[in-house]
C-alpha cells in the first residue's frame, strides 16, 4: 500500500522503498513524528545534514473523505529545537496520496549549496536544477512552475526566507488556483527544506482523489455521512463557510482574550475593522470571495480571496494572521494586514510568528505601534537579506534578543497565537505543554473555553483546563494523522456520530477494524513519540512554562493571571 | 566578618546585611554560585526582574596574598541560559574586600529604564543617577568617574553593549591605571547588569590590601612562601612575566591546535605576526609595556600595554583575544587585532565571543576572511545599535542563525576559546562538560595536554582526558573561589608545596583549620551547586556535547576527530 520516496540531497539519489512494517498504517503527523523518532538524532543541528524533512499525506488524504486534504511536514525545528510537524491544506497531500506516495523523506545536505526542484509524477521522481528560482518569491515560482508543468500540479515550496535558513521560514503549498499560501508554517521547517537545498516539490499529476481505498462502497457511505455531520454543525456548516476563521476576531475580542499591543490588553478597539465580517464585505465588493476551499472536497470552505487596492490578491487572511499582523501590533487597517500577510506568503514566513516579531519591533521602539506602513517596509527587508530582514525572519524571540526586549509571549521559542493564555486558560495549558512550543492547533481549548463546543470550561478559572487540554491534544494528534482538517473537530466534539464515522472511513480505507479506542490510542502514541523525541533532545518539564509576565501581570479586562501551577502543567502527560 | 550589600533596583533601596550562615566562609565563585542557587529561580528570564547579579571578591582578595585580586561576577547567563560566573582581575575585588564587602547582590529591575551608578565608600553605599553616561564607552566613563571621584577608585562598569542587553556584553573592571579592560567577560553578565539599569559600580576608597586577616603573622609567612613558589616556576616566574598569555600563540600553533579560519586548520601561517613575542617587541618599541600587573601585588604580571598607531592604547592583548580576533578570522595584522580588542573593551563585549562572531560573519560571506579593516568597521556597528551591530553583540550562535551559518564552534551557546578540541582533547572535554558552556578557564587541560605542566596526557588520544578535565575543573572551582588568579595553577600543579601553602593562607586569613581535602571538597561543591542550578533550569546531559563537525571532520594537521564518547563525557560528574 504505497511507497516511501527517500531523497538523499548529499548524493542526489532517490530511492523508492516499500513501507517498512513500523510505519505501516500511519499517515500525516503520526507518520512524520514516527519517522523522526526512528531516524533522526534528536540532538542534531536542525539545519545540518543529520536532520530530515519528512512529508506525509494524511491517512485519508486523496480520498473522497470531506476536508481530508491535509499534508504533514515534519523535522526537528530550528525555531524551537523540538520535534515539529506542521500541517497544511492545499492540493499536495491529495496528489501525493493519489500517486501512492506514503511519505517523502528528504535527507543529507548538498555540499555545493545549489538549489534543486524535486519533480514527482506517475513516471517516477527526479531532482532537477533549481538555481533559476534562487531568491524568488513563492508567487513567481508558482507561476513559472505552473507555466512549465501545467496548472494541475501540486506544489510545495519555500520562499527566500527558507533559502536563507531563517528560523521562521515555512513550507508553502498551492491551493487549486495556484496560490502558494497554504502554509505548513510554524517551527521553521522552511529553513530545514532550505538547508537541504530543496526549493520546491512539484507533484505533476492530474490525479487528486485517487488514493487506493480497500472498500470503496463502505467508504463512500461513511464519507457522505461525515459530510452531513460537518454541514449540520453551526461552526463547520455555517460559521466557517460564511466568514472563514476570521469570524473569531469579534468573538475573541468580545471574550476579552484578544491579545492586543503585545498582550497588554484583551480587546482591540479596531477589532471590527479587521474582522471576518469586514473582510467578507470588502472582499466581495472588490470582486474577491468571502468563502473558498483550499482543496478539492472541502465542505467548510473557510478560506477567502481578498483583492488589495494595489492589485495584488491575498488568499486567505486567516484569523490568527489578522490577529498577529493586526491586533497584536495595533494595526487596524485591513489592507495593511492583507499586504503583510501577502508578503509573508511570498517571502516564505509563518504569519503568526511574523506578526509576533513585528510586535517585538514595536515593543523595542524600532517601528511605531500601529503603523502598518512601517511594518510593511520592515517586513519587506526580509527579501533583501539585510541584517534587519534576517532578524525579522528569525522570529520573535530572536528579534527580542536583538532589540533588548524581554516581554515576549512565547513558549519554547515559538510565539503564541491569537488567544491570551490568561483570558482562556485552557489554551495557556496547551501553549505550555505542547510538544512543539506555543501552538493553538495542538489542543484548541477555545472550543470549550469560549465557543462552548464540546462542553464548557470557564476560561478564567484554572479548574478543568488540564483535562481539557490533554483530551484535545490527544484527539488533535489523531486528527492531524488522519489528514482531516482540524476544523472537523467542531462538529465531531458535538456530534456523537462524528468520531465513529471517522473510524468507519479509516476502516473502509485500510480494510481494517479499528475502534474509537484505537484512534485515541493512536493520538496518545503520537504525543508519546513526540515527547520522547524532545526528551532525547534534552527537553525537560522546565520548558513547559509560560513567560513570567503572564504570571505576574493581570490581564485586561479580566484581571486574571495565569495561575495553573507547574505541578498541574506537569500532570498533562499523565495518560 | 564583612557584610552583604543588597541593592534593589526596583525600589532603589540598599540594605546592608550580616552574612547569613549559609554563605559564611565562601568567596568568589563559591559564593556567587551559592547565592544564585539559593536565591534565583533557575528557570527565570536572565534579563528579567527575577535574575540577580552577584559580585563577590575572592576569599583571599584584598590581602597580601600574591595574585589574589580576582573578582567573581555571577548571574543566570543570557548567552547560555546556564548559571554563570565570570572572573576578572583589576582593582575592584581588593577594594571591595578592603571595605569589608562580602558580596553585592543586585536585584529587581527599574520600571523607568533609567541608568544608575552605585557608589560604595567607607561612609556607605548610594545609588546615583547615571543617565549622563548613557551610550558612552568604558574609557570615557572611566575617565569621567575618575575625574569626579579620584584616580584611586575601583570601577566596575558596562559599555553600550550591556545597556542594549546584548548577550555578549561583559562587565569591565579597571586596572590600577584606570583602563576598563579587566573583563568578567563571558556569558553576557554585562547584559544582566544592563537589565538592572546599573551602568557602573564605583568603589571609592584608597584602601586596597586592607581586608581583615585573623592571623596576620602566619598569613605574611605563607604569602611570602607562595610568592616564591610562583616566581620559581618557569611559566608563572618567567613565561607569563615576559610575554604574557600571548606567549601561547606560537606554542599552540606549533602544537597544531590553533583554530584557524573557523576551525578549518590547526595552524595559522601568520601566527608569529600576532604572537606574544611580536607584541612585546612592538609594544616596547612604541613606548608601551610587554609586562604589567592588572592588580596590586601580582607577581606574574602577564598583562601588557600596546600603543596603536592611531594614538589609542590597548591594554592588554590576551592570547585568547589575539586568537579570536586574529587566527580565527585569519587576521594577521597585530594593529588590527589590537584595535578590535580595544573596541571590545570600550563598547563592552567579551573578546573571545566577539572574535568568534566576526569569524561567523566571514563564514556567512558578510565580510571577507582576513580583512581586519572590514572587521573593525563591522564591530563598530555595535556602538550604533544598528541591526548588524545588535547581531554581532549577541554572539556567534546568534550571528550564525542570522546569516544561515551552521558551522559554529560552541557549546551551550558560548563560542569556544583558542584551542581546537580535536588537537587537545582534554580541553574538548572541558568545553563539553563545563557548567557554563565552552570555556577554557573552567578546566584548563592545555596544561597536561600541551604545556606538560602537572603531568602529560597525549592531546590527540582520548585516554585520560576525562580524569584530567574532572580534576582540573574541581581545582579550578576552588581557585576561582579563593580569589587567586587561575594562573597560579601552573606552579601549584608542579610544586607539592603549592596547594598546602594556599591552605595555609586560607587558614591564617579565616582563623580556620582547613585541610587540602577541604579545599578540593569546596571545588566539588561549587561544581555540584552549579550543576544543580542548570538541572533546575532544564539542562540535561544532552547539552554536554560538541557540535557535529568536530565529530565528523578530521582536524588539520593531526587528522583526528573528537572521539570522546557521550558516555565518557557523562562520566565527568562522577565524583
Amino acid at each position: 500500500m504505497g511507497e516511501i520516496l527517500r531523497v538523499d540531497m548529499t548524493t542526489g539519489q532517490i530511492k523508492k522503498e516499500a513501507v517498512p512494517e513500523k510505519y505501516q498504517g500511519l499517515g500525516g503527523r503520526a507518520l512524520t513524528s514516527k519517522v523522526l523518532l526512528e531516524e533522526v538524532d534528536p540532538t542534531c543541528n536542525p539545519l545540518g545534514s543529520r536532520n530530515k524533512l519528512v512529508i506525509a499525506p494524511g491517512m485519508l488524504s486523496g480520498t473522497k473523505a470531506p476536508s481530508s486534504g491535509r499534508i504533514s511536514v515534519g523535522g526537528k525545528s530550528p525555531l524551537t529545537g523540538t520535534i515539529k510537524e506542521a500541517n497544511a491544506g492545499g492540493t499536495t497531500a491529495q496528489k501525493l496520496a493519489s500517486l501512492g506516495i506514503y511519505a517523502i523523506i528528504i535527507e543529507g545536505k548538498p555540499a555545493d549549496g545549489k538549489l534543486s526542484v524535486l519533480r514527482i509524477s506517475e513516471q517516477g521522481a527526479e531532482l532537477l536544477p533549481g538555481d533559476e528560482f534562487k531568491g524568488k518569491g513563492t508567487y513567481e515560482v508558482s507561476e513559472k512552475l505552473r507555466a512549465k508543468y501545467g496548472s494541475h500540479i501540486g506544489l510545495m515550496q519555500i520562499g527566500p526566507a527558507g533559502e536563507m535558513l531563517l528560523a521562521n521560514a515555512g513550507v508553502a503549498n498551492n491551493d487549486p488556483e495556484g496560490n502558494s499560501s497554504r502554509y505548513a508554517g510554524r517551527g521553521g521547517l522552511g529553513a530545514v527544506m532550505g538547508s537541504k537545498g530543496l526549493k520546491a516539490v512539484v507533484v505533476d499529476t492530474q490525479k487528486a482523489l485517487d488514493a487506493p481505498v480497500a472498500n470503496s462502497e463502505a467508504f463512500g457511505e461513511a464519507a457522505k455521512k461525515f459530510a452531513k455531520i460537518l454541514l449540520d454543525h453551526p461552526v463547520t456548516g455555517q460559521g466557517l463557510p460564511s466568514f472563514g476563521t476570521n469570524v473569531l476576531m469579534n468573538i475573541i475580542n468580545e471574550a476579552g482574550a484578544l491579545p492586543t499591543k503585545n498582550f497588554r490588553k484583551g480587546r482591540f478597539d479596531q477589532a471590527n475593522q479587521i474582522s471576518g465580517e469586514k473582510l467578507a464585505e470588502v472582499a466581495v465588493a472588490r470582486g474577491g470571495k468571502a468563502t473558498h476551499a483550499c482543496h478539492h472536497g472541502c465542505v467548510m470552505r473557510c478560506s477567502n480571496i481578498y483583492p488589495m487596492p494595489n492589485g495584488k490578491v491575498c488568499a486567505p487572511i486567516e484569523y490568527e494572521s489578522a490577529w498577529s499582523l493586526g491586533a497584536h501590533c495595533e494595526i487596524g487597517d485591513l489592507d495593511d494586514v492583507a499586504m503583510l500577510n501577502y508578503i509573508c506568503n511570498d517571502v516564505g514566513l509563518d504569519t503568526i510568528e511574523a506578526g509576533g516579531t513585528l510586535g517585538i519591533l514595536m515593543e523595542g521602539g524600532v517601528i511605531p505601534w500601529g503603523d502598518g506602513k512601517a511594518a510593511i517596509k520592515a517586513l519587506e527587508e526580509v527579501y533583501t537579506g539585510s541584517a534587519l530582514g534576517r532578524i525579522i525572519g528569525n522570529g520573535a524571540v530572536f528579534a527580542a534578543r536583538a532589540f533588548g526586549v524581554t516581554r515576549v509571549g512565547e513558549v519554547k521559542g515559538q510565539h503564541m497565537p491569537a488567544y491570551d493564555p490568561r483570558g482562556a486558560k485552557g489554551i495557556g495549558v496547551t501553549y505550555a505543554t505542547s510538544t512543539m512550543g506555543a501552538d493553538h492547533t495542538a489542543g484548541y481549548c477555545i472550543t470549550a473555553n469560549i465557543l462552548k463546543v464540546g462542553g464548557y470550561v470557564d476560561p478564567l478559572k484554572k479548574e478543568g483546563q488540564i483535562d481539557l487540554a490533554r483530551n484535545l491534544q490527544i484527539a488533535t494528534a489523531a486528527i492531524d494523522s488522519s489528514g482531516l482538517c482540524l476544523f472537523v473537530a467542531f462538529a465531531v466534539l458535538d456530534n456523537p456520530d462524528g468520531l465513529p464515522t471517522i473510524v468507519e472511513m479509516l476502516n473502509a480505507k485500510y480494510g481494517a477494524s479499528l475502534t474509537i479506542d484505537d484512534v485515541l490510542a493512536l493520538g496518545q502514541q503520537v504525543l508519546r513519540n513526540e515527547r520522547e523525541f524532545n526528551k532525547r533532545a534534552g527537553f525537560t518539564k522546565e520548558a513547559d512554562r509560560l513567560p513570567e509576565f503572564f504570571l505576574d501581570e493581570e490581564s485586561d479586562p479580566h484581571k486574571t493571571k495565569f495561575d495553573v501551577t507547574n505541578d498541574e502543567l506537569d500532570s498533562l502527560y499523565n495518560f
